[in-house]
C-alpha cells in the first residue's frame, strides 16, 4: 500500500477545511499559499511570471473521520505549512457543485485523492497574524509555502480566489465590531503604521487627519515621549496600546446593544 | 422502490443544511421547529409536557448532489414547512463527530436515510422574520411545524439546541452592525415594542429611558402625531421608520472604518 493510499484511509472524502491566514508585515497584507508542485514559488515568484493554474492553493485538506472541524483546520495548517498556535475562526462553508470541476484541479485530485469525483464541501477558516512571528515551512503534499500580497494573488486552485475574497469580507466585518488586534503591530508604532493596517484591511485609503482624530478619540492609544529613529523623513511620534482600555473598549463596544 | 428510497437517490448523504428561522410576534422571539412523528405539537404543546427526545428538530435535510448550499437551504425549508421567500444567511457549519450518535437520533436516521451511519456535516442558516407574515405548514417528513418561544425550547434532535444558540449569537452580532430590520414591526409601533425586540435578541433587559435616548439619537425613527388605541394602560406615542435615513444609516455605520 503506497504512502498516498495510506494517507486516505482515515480521511473523509466529502468534507475539507481550508485556511486563509493573513499576515501583516507593516507594509502589506499578505496571504499564505502553498504550492503543490515544484517550480513557481522558487523560480518565478520574483519575476511576475504566472503560475500554472491550480499549482497554488490555500493550505487545506480533508478532515479525518474522527476529528472536529476546528481540530482539522489546525492540523492541516500545521501539516502543510508548519504554522501552529494560530486562532482560527470559521467563517463560511463553500459547496458549489462545480467548485472542483476545473480540469487542472481534477487531474491533481486524481493523483492524490481516494475518491477524486466525490463532491467536496469545504469549511473555511481565517486568521490575521503578524507575519514576522510565523515562518512557514512546507511539508506533506505542499512543496513550498509562502506569503503573497493580497493585492496581487495569482489564479488559485478550486474556488480559492473566492474563498480569499470572502475571508477579507469576514476580516472587514470583524474590524467593524472590534479594534484591530494590537499584536499585529510592533510594541511601539506610528499612527501611519496603524492607518496602513486599517487601509489594507478595508481596501481603501483613509484621510490622514480624520483617521488620527477618530482613532485617538477611542482612548486606547498611549502617545509615547519617543519618536521614530533612523527614518529618511521627519520622525513621527510613537504610540503604544493601553491594554486595559483596549480590552474594556473591546467588551463595551456594542453599538446597538443600546 | 419505495418512496423513501427514491427520495435518497439524488441526496448527498454527507452534507445537510439546517434552518433557524426566528419569528417575532411583538411579544416573544420564537423559533420554527418541525416534529417528525405525530404527537407532541398537536397534543401536548400547551400543557408543558416534554416531547420525546429527538422528535422535535430544526427544519433540515441533506443537500442534493447538484444544488448549491443556499439553494438547498431554501428548498428544504420550503419542503418541510412551506415557508418561502425568506432571506437565509449562512452562519456556521457544524461537524462534531458525535453530533448524530445519540440512540434516538440514530433510530430515526435508520428509518429515513440511505446511509444512516455516514458522518454528516450540517451547514446552518438563519433568518429573522415577522411571525405573522409566515404560516408554517408541515409536509415531507415533517408531521407538524410550529413556532416555539426561544426562551423555552425543549430538547431537540442532534446538536440542534447548540445550533439555535449559535444562531442567536449570529443574530446578536448582526444587531451590532446594523439596526434591527424595520420589517419586523408593524408600520406604526411604540418604543416599547422596539425595545422589546432588542431585549429579546440581546437576551437582556434594557433601561427604558436610556434606550429611548440612544435610539432617538440614531435619527431614523419618526415620531407620529398619533397614539396607541384601545390599550389598558396610558397610550404611548407611535413611531415609524424613516426608510431613507434608515438605509443611509445602515450603509454609513462603519464604526471602525474610521
Amino acid at each position: 500500500m503506497g504512502l498516498e493510499v495510506m494517507r486516505h484511509r482515515d480521511l473523509n472524502p466529502h468534507v475539507s477545511v481550508d485556511c486563509v491566514i493573513f499576515g501583516f508585515d507593516n507594509v502589506d497584507l499578505n496571504v499564505l499559499l502553498i504550492e503543490r508542485e515544484e517550480g513557481y514559488i522558487e523560480e518565478n515568484a520574483n519575476n511576475n511570471a504566472q503560475p500554472a493554474r491550480g499549482s497554488l492553493a490555500l493550505p487545506g485538506d480533508h478532515i479525518r473521520e474522527d476529528e472536529k472541524l476546528d481540530q482539522a483546520a489546525a492540523r492541516v495548517l500545521k501539516e502543510l505549512t508548519n504554522l501552529d498556535n494560530i486562532f482560527l475562526e470559521q467563517f463560511h462553508a463553500f459547496g458549489h457543485p462545480n467548485r472542483a470541476k476545473n480540469e487542472a484541479d481534477r487531474q491533481w485530485m486524481k493523483s492524490v485523492r481516494a475518491e477524486p469525483d466525490a463532491r467536496v464541501i469545504t469549511v473555511a477558516y481565517f486568521s490575521l497574524v503578524r507575519l514576522e512571528m510565523y515562518n512557514p515551512k512546507a511539508s506533506s503534499f505542499a512543496k513550498h509555502a509562502a506569503w503573497f500580497p493580497v493585492s496581487s494573488i495569482p489564479e488559485l486552485a478550486f474556488d480559492h480566489n473566492l474563498i480569499v475574497r470572502r475571508a477579507l469580507e469576514a476580516l472587514r466585518n470583524q474590524l467593524k465590531n472590534e479594534p484591530v488586534g494590537f499584536e499585529l503591530l510592533p510594541p511601539k508604532f506610528t499612527l501611519s503604521q496603524l492607518r496602513r493596517l486599517y487601509e489594507l484591511i478595508l481596501g481603501t485609503e483613509l484621510e490622514k487627519r480624520n483617521f488620527r482624530r477618530k482613532i485617538l478619540k477611542k482612548n486606547f492609544l498611549v502617545p509615547l515621549d519617543e519618536k521614530q529613529k533612523g527614518v529618511p523623513h521627519r520622525a513621527a511620534r510613537l504610540f503604544t496600546f493601553d491594554k486595559d482600555k483596549y480590552e474594556s473598549f473591546k467588551t463595551d463596544k456594542y453599538d446597538f446593544s443600546i
